[in-house]
Order: C-alpha cells, then structure tokens, then sequence
C-alpha cells in the first residue's frame, strides 16, 4: 500500500472555461477510518458534466464544492479497512469517492457492488449514468410504442443510453450530436433512425427537416440553444426530460435569450420536467436487472472511454464538457481488483 | 327581432398594445341557418386574455382570428330559430359566438346549458373561467393540504377561483395582484393567507418574505418577469402551473430574459406543465358540480365585472390586459332571457 493520497482539490471557483489552475494537485497521507468508518480506494472516478456544476458557488441538488475541498466525483471502490460491521477488505462499493487514491467515509455512504465482468459496467450503464437514463426515459419522459424522442448530447453517456432505451421501447429515436463520427455511431452502431450534427447547419431547419410532424419526448442534457430548437419542435402534449444543462456551464458566454416559456407550454400543453436520478435510488435494482438484462441480450450497446490514471482528472472533465467523449467517459485510478472469489 | 348584427372584425393585427383601431364595426344582415345549424343571439360575451393571443399570426391552441373576420370569443347564447332537431327556440348555449349580436353555428358547437340564476354564474365560475381554475389547479397542479399555493392575477377571473379553490383544499396561499384594492380584496373577501402587490417594492424580496420555505405549486397567469421571480422561489419538486402569460401578451416591450430553465428544473426537480381547459372537456360536469356545490354553500365567492353593450368590448378587452378588472369580466350583449319555465 503506498503511504500517500494523490488529491485534486478546488483552488478556485471557475471563472468561464474550466482550467488546469482550477485545481489543485496535493499528496496527503492515506487517512485512517474512525468507528463507523471505512477506508477505501478508488477504482473508477466518474466523469461526469455535473462535477462541473458543482463547482459554483450557488447550492445545486447537493452543496457547492468548498474551495480547498476534494473535488466531489462519483467513485466505484475497493474496502481497504472498515470499523463498521457491514464491510470488510475487498469490498466493491459505490460512493463519492472524490477525486483521489483513498477515501474515508461513513459507512451509511456506501453502497454494496457485486463483482462483474467488466467490472466498469457498475460506472456506466448499470451506474448514476445508465440508470439517469432509464429513469428519465421512462418515468419523467413515459414513453410509448411509436413515439418520436429526441436525444441531446446523444453520443454521450447518459443520451446514448437513453436514445437505446427508447428503441428498445418501441420509439422513433433521433439523436444530435456534435460530427459526423457522433452521428455515424449513432445511426450504425446503435440504431438511432437519425442522427443530426448541431455543429453543422441550422438546427431548427434540420429538426424540422428530420421530424416534421414533430417530437413527442425531448430528453435534454444541454439546454442552451439546442434546447430552443427543440422546444418550438414539440408536439402537443410534448414532454422535455430536463436531465442537464451541458451546453451553458463551461462558459462565460450568457445563454440564448429563451422563448417559448411559459407561453407555448400552455399552448401546447407541454410538461417540462427536471430530475436527479438519486431520487430513485430506492428503485435502482428494478434498473439495475433490466439494464443488464438489455446488455446480456445484445440490445444495449455500452461504449465506454476509459483514461488511465487520476492526474489526467482534470483534463478528461475539461475536454468532456466540450463534447471530446463518446459514450462513458471515467477515470481508471487503479487497476481492477482481482477479486476474492 | 332587430334587422341587424352589430359585429366587431379584426381590422388589423394588433402592433404592441391593442387600439380601437384594431377593430372595425360594422352593422351586417342578421344570418339565416342553413341544415344542421342553428342562429343564436348572444346574451353574455366573456373577455378573455386569450382574445388577444388569438390576434397574433402565428396560430396558438387554434387558428389565428384572420383579418376581416368576427372577433372570437367564448358566448353564452339563447338559439332563436334552429334546424337542428337537438335544439329549439329558447334554449341557451355555450358557444363560441365571437363578438357579435347573432352567430349562426353548426349544431355541433353548441352546449346546452340549463337555465340558472344568475345566468352569468354559467360565464364565470361555471365557465370556461372556473374550470379552467378548477382542473388547472386540481389535475395540472395536484395540490395537497398544507402546501404552499401562489397565484399571480390572482384578483382576475381564474387567479380569484384558482386561489380559492387552493383555500378550500387546505392549502396555504398567498396571492400576487396590481394595487392595494385588489390585495385588501383577496384576503378580506377571498380569505387568501397573504397577498403581494407587484406594483410596489421588489417582487422577489417580499415573495421571499412572504413565503421563506418556497412554493410548491405556482399557478401562473402573467409569465414575464413574474414568472421569473417565482420561478426562484419553488421548492425542490414544486409544480407550476402554465395557464397564461397575460403579462407579455399585449406590449410590444420584449419579455425579461429568463433564466433557470431548464437548468433549475433539474436542480430542484421542478414541473412545469401547460393546459387548456377544453382538454377536460369530457369532466365538465365533474367541475360544475364541485364548483356550484362550493358556491352554494358560501365557500367559493364569486365576483363578476359586467359591462353592459356590445359596443363597449374593444375597450372592456383592452382595460383588462392591463388589469382593469376585479373578478370575471363579461360584456351584457343582450338582457338575460326570462326563460321558459
């Protein structure tokens, strides 16, 4: 066991474009759990656009990131030491582990794992990331056999598995991405109808052009822009899933003035709807069994973009709010363990 | 029977603030009903802040009234001659017999009402007005006793319904009006726990004040900058409630750049959801029970700003899209048939 820490910190409150100099690189001592407490060492960070949302100085589902604190990241673990019954080395959990090696945490913090192969599948599609989008897709979206949805950010972690899942239940999938890799993907490995290239030609014009009687299901992961277009493309009675806002938190560029709203929800009846996948937690095993089961059937395809090592943290979380990603991005901190079977 | 239909056409569409100019008066034959339809004389004419979205080129939850044409509103009627079998002479109907003394409407437009005293109850809390007050809060807003309600033009036709109907409920609800008239109204008369006048000070201080844990549903009427202001206020799962946006209707002063959506939906969880009331229309009944039962038993007030002549609608539409009314404001086209019982 190596005697230090590795931990990126907050150094300051972003200003715009997240920066190297955000952070702050430290070698602490490994710490050692109190009564109830656990040690633990992080496997998988997960790369996640709301880490960045964290970072501001206003409370959002959770309290801001403290300056000089670890910066909040969700984890996938190995028990090292526990004083709390419950656990004992070699234990996988799910917690927020933070960006660093070692976490010490309560014990009511973590959250069971049961080994699989591979092991990363609890960090993407049977993690926050996949059950974000089975949640969302289903329950706030409810969607039906034969309707249109609309994917944001599709070629990403939560879209492309929210765009899969809406296949899989019978929809009309279109999904917007930024180039033509995205949206070759998309449309040939995972069965999107449609695929469009906000980076490329009037969005508004090619919504139109892709669906013209309209969209029944937008699920939303950027806001912004793209959201406008599609608001003014929903169909009566049209439902947005408001799972993120990508496209405006890692700038200093105010957002597009917005229409529409509250105007055309009456008009058209709209229900938008936000959500935090943690307010299902007590369903997660229903989300669990089917996102498995999809996979194991060959219908849910999981694209993960793993990058080695906690010092490329940073890096990885500033290229993913521009979109450098397909599919899962997380950081591989140390190797998988083998496993006490 | 007079010789003539006094009729108000859209001259032009409105540029900012509606005009008299607008509007063109002209005295036409009275109309004769062809096979299947029936003429009606219209008694009340309901003025609405709909009338004046329904001016606008662009089409809203129906065409936009063309130039030329009869100004659209909803009508209470009593049909004068019919060849429709359903209908005869002396019946009175809900229509939508537009600004005119006669309408000639095929027979399947019409609503039978049954004669009650007063007749304008079936223009106000019966009507269009109350049900939409009725459903919105109840089936879009899904109150539950003690949760906090705010309603903005909450001294107008639906706002002064919406409110009570929360009261009745066990909600406790605070109410946002023009002036101090209108306060003292709502909660003197009306009963509401609290009401804000937007006129004076700033709106999200004393919304803050009034209501420091937040809102959990907001039934808005007015969008604009008090759609913003509330918007801030909602607690983590609140609902809002988009019935109108009378605020930005009729100004040709752009709206407030609005921030938080979608980002604050996901935040703090947050429903937004449009209706229109002829949506229910299959429950209508439901409502009309529930509503003539709560005026009957002296728990739901009614107030009606009844403006007599047909000549006086372009000034009676104009005054309330500035908050001219208190209550329910109607046109009396015609004195109230005496009935035929």
């Amino acid at each position: 066991m190596p005697a230090i820490n590795r931990q990126f910190l907050l150094a300051r409150r972003p200003e715009g474009r997240l920066r190297e100099s955000d952070f702050d690189y430290r070698e602490a001592p490994v710490p050692e759990p109190g009564p109830g407490e656990v040690l633990t060492r992080t496997v998988y960070l997960s790369i996640d656009p709301a880490n960045r949302a964290w970072m501001f100085p206003d409370p959002t589902y959770r309290p801001p990131i403290g300056l000089g604190e670890v910066v909040a990241g969700f984890t996938l673990n190995e028990v090292v030491d526990s004083r709390d019954a419950r656990f004992r080395p070699g234990d996988l959990v799910e917690c927020e582990g933070g960006w660093q090696d070692y976490a010490v945490l309560p014990a009511d913090a973590l959250h069971t794992l049961e080994p699989r192969k591979p092991l990363s599948h609890w960090m993407s599609v049977l993690g926050v990331t996949g059950k974000t989008a089975y949640f969302g897709m289903l329950e706030v979206g409810k969607i039906r056999a034969g309707e249109t949805v609309l994917v944001s950010a599709a070629a990403g972690a939560v879209g492309s598995f929210a765009g899969q899942i809406a296949k899989l239940h019978g929809c009309r999938v279109l999904g917007i991405a930024g180039g033509p890799e995205k949206c070759r993907w998309l449309t040939e490995e995972l069965g999107f109808d449609a695929a469009i290239d906000y980076q490329s030609g009037d969005l508004s014009e090619r919504l139109a052009a892709c669906c013209p009687e309209g969209v029944d299901v937008y699920f939303d992961n950027v806001g912004g822009a793209v959201f406008q277009a599609a608001l003014f493309r929903m169909k009566t009675h049209g439902r947005i899933v408001c799972c993120g806002v990508m496209s405006i938190l890692d700038t200093d560029t105010p957002p597009p003035r917005l229409l529409g709203v509250p105007g055309l929800l009456a008009i058209r009846r709209l229900r938008l709807e936000g959500f935090i996948v943690l307010d299902y937690y007590g369903r997660r095993r229903q989300a669990e069994q089917a996102l498995a089961g999809w996979v194991a059937e060959g219908r849910l395809k999981v694209r993960e973009d793993i990058i080695d090592g906690l010092q490329n943290a940073p890096r990885a979380l500033m290229g993913q709010l521009h979109g450098a990603n397909i599919g899962k991005r997380m950081i591989r901190v140390a190797p998988e363990p083998s496993g006490r079977e």
